[in-house]
């Protein structure tokens, strides 16, 4: 059995130490700066607070002053930081790993460079100051996993991402398990999209509930579905316009990467929230502050993408007006624009569709 | 403007009359042999009974006995019936219809004759006794769609299908309108078979929530949704699978008609209902029985389904094991077995990916 580093001890970066603990590996859960509150939490009790669950047996928490200790020896390492935490986790683990070991990445996003959108393996690589050590190969793990329900053992079903399909192969070898289900993909680009981009989408595919209830409606089979699927619809198209741009394989946007990780999101959590706020009509401003400090992945991934997809169409890479959904959403939840669904600006660049005039 | 037959007077063939009246066409609906309370209601309340609505102006029911004078001079035709309907709608137009009419259809199924899995306007059209007319081309109507949410104007996104793109596109331009956005297609195997398919495979999805009920659980962001995301991702990744197997575009899973219309289904109505019981354990027959009556599309795909799968397995068209989430669907739907999702059997044949082992 191995041991296993995970760097990030907030809800996801935890609950994968679930099957690698089932595995019967021993983890060393190092909080970042972030997570020092919850590291004494888990010192102090065995539970970790958010996660409301204790820790499996093999699993021990340790504060960022012990990274060094804690990194010897180990077997495989796993970044637990958010997409904003990538380069300082290189920057963090370059000095202590002077070989390369088995590095996965439950991190989420896309970096906008000035020239290129990046997925985040390959953020991380960039980040790393100097020679990259041989073998360094970065996972990233996509699909629909709720951290709280992985860490009940509910089962899961996900995809392992990386350049080498060894690498990823590796990682998923050291983790798969009766309830974690793990695929592998040699197409880093076409999965990390997916997984970035689901949460932008999901907060769009939100608005119909709130639009819903600010008419006054109440749950049920008569809602706003109609206009939630079609969101849901044109958030895959937009998906898979965006991995053909970048060079990846558009059909990781119809299976776990793609739609399973949307449905996902858009059953639980905070983006779902948040884009039910947008949609009752507050304010960009009510909303952000109604989450009241939640990370809100959405805004970053919008950002980001806004200023890709202006660049490469200035570049002529890209038809203008392509992206109308997730154009329409910047303008929302960027600009504080009302909610005005451009539904009939969907759909507009199949092989065997028509535009709907 | 023009008059339309629609023939059938259920929920989605009257819904279908809002966005047509809307467009100030006259509407003449009616009902079949089914619907012979609803069209009485409708002319002594002006109000469909399910719907719950009163009828838009233009728009007037008529009883099956009095279908030879409503078809008298009408400009286009469309079926409200349900799948078993078909045949007899062709039986029953066909004296009728000395000439071609643009024919569109509600109507989601796929049939089986023994050697083939037919989509519902091939249906229609081998049902025609003697020659066919020239011009006679039906449109299969797609993508997500709660009656009860057309008729009351919520935004709707739908694609119309028929081997000819000219047919597919008259129909179009009969209902587009503000809040009814129609897109339209020559693949008439990819669209119809999501069609098909997406009742099946929405009461899968639904086990989840039943399962999670009956372990005590709660509503909220930690249920089993990585279980039903999982679920949600294998029944489009099938589609794709049956699409290609039956020669028509697997991008079709991809959009409205196949994840467009998964998710409304999951989001509304009583396949959802009917999952969410068998995975709460109830047994087929108890599972029906709460359904008081309600018509299971589900059960009749899935008899349907299987039939085919077994004949194109032992017709060397297919490798046996293609449809693991369909296989146990219909175990469980059909033979009485317990919820077991194959898991480990999912996403074990794609290009770029490998089998989880």
């Amino acid at each position: 059995m191995a041991t296993i580093l995970i760097l990030g001890a907030g809800m996801m970066g935890t609950a994968f130490a679930w099957p690698l603990a089932d595995r019967g590996h021993r983890v060393r859960l190092v909080g970042t700066h972030l997570d020092a509150d919850l590291v004494r939490a888990m010192r102090a009790t065995g539970e970790h607070p958010k996660l409301g669950l204790p820790l499996p047996r093999g699993v021990d928490a340790y504060p960022l002053e012990e990274l060094r200790d804690a990194v010897d020896g180990v077997d495989a390492v796993a970044l637990g930081v958010s997409s904003a935490g990538v380069k300082w986790a290189a920057a963090t683990l370059q000095p202590l790993l002077e070989q390369a070991r088995p590095l996965a990445m439950v991190s989420k996003g896309l970096a906008w460079n000035g020239s290129r959108l990046a997925v985040l393996p390959d953020v991380f690589l960039e980040s790393w100051q100097g020679e990259v050590p041989a073998g360094l190969c970065p996972v990233g793990v996509a699909g629909p996993c709720i951290a709280g329900e992985l860490a009940r053992r509910v089962e899961t079903s996900v995809v392992f991402a990386a350049r080498s399909r060894e690498a990823a192969e590796t990682w998923a070898e050291l983790c798969r398990g009766d309830y974690y289900h793990v695929w592998s993909a040699d197409d880093v680009v076409g999965v990390e999209v997916c997984a970035a981009l689901k949460n932008a989408y999901a907060m769009g595919i939100a608005f119909a509930s709130g639009l819903h209830e600010a008419r006054g409606g109440s749950n049920g089979s008569i809602a706003l579905h109609n206009y939630e699927a079609s969101v849901f619809a044109q958030s895959v198209w937009e998906m898979r316009q965006l991995i053909k741009l970048l060079g990846g394989d558009p059909e990781h946007a119809s299976w776990l990467p793609g739609v399973g990780d949307l449905n996902v999101t858009c059953n639980g959590g905070r983006t779902g929230r948040f884009g039910k706020l947008l949609g009752q009509g507050l304010t960009r401003t009510e909303a952000i502050s109604r989450m009241q400090g939640a990370t809100l992945e959405c805004l970053e991934i919008l950002a980001n993408l806004r200023q890709a997809l202006d660049h490469y169409v200035a570049a002529g890479q890209l038809a203008p007006g392509a992206f109308p959904l997730a154009e329409h959403l910047a303008e929302v939840a960027l600009d504080g624009a009302p909610v005005k669904m451009p539904f009939a600006r969907f759909f507009a660049q199949g092989e065997s569709v028509k535009r709907n005039e």
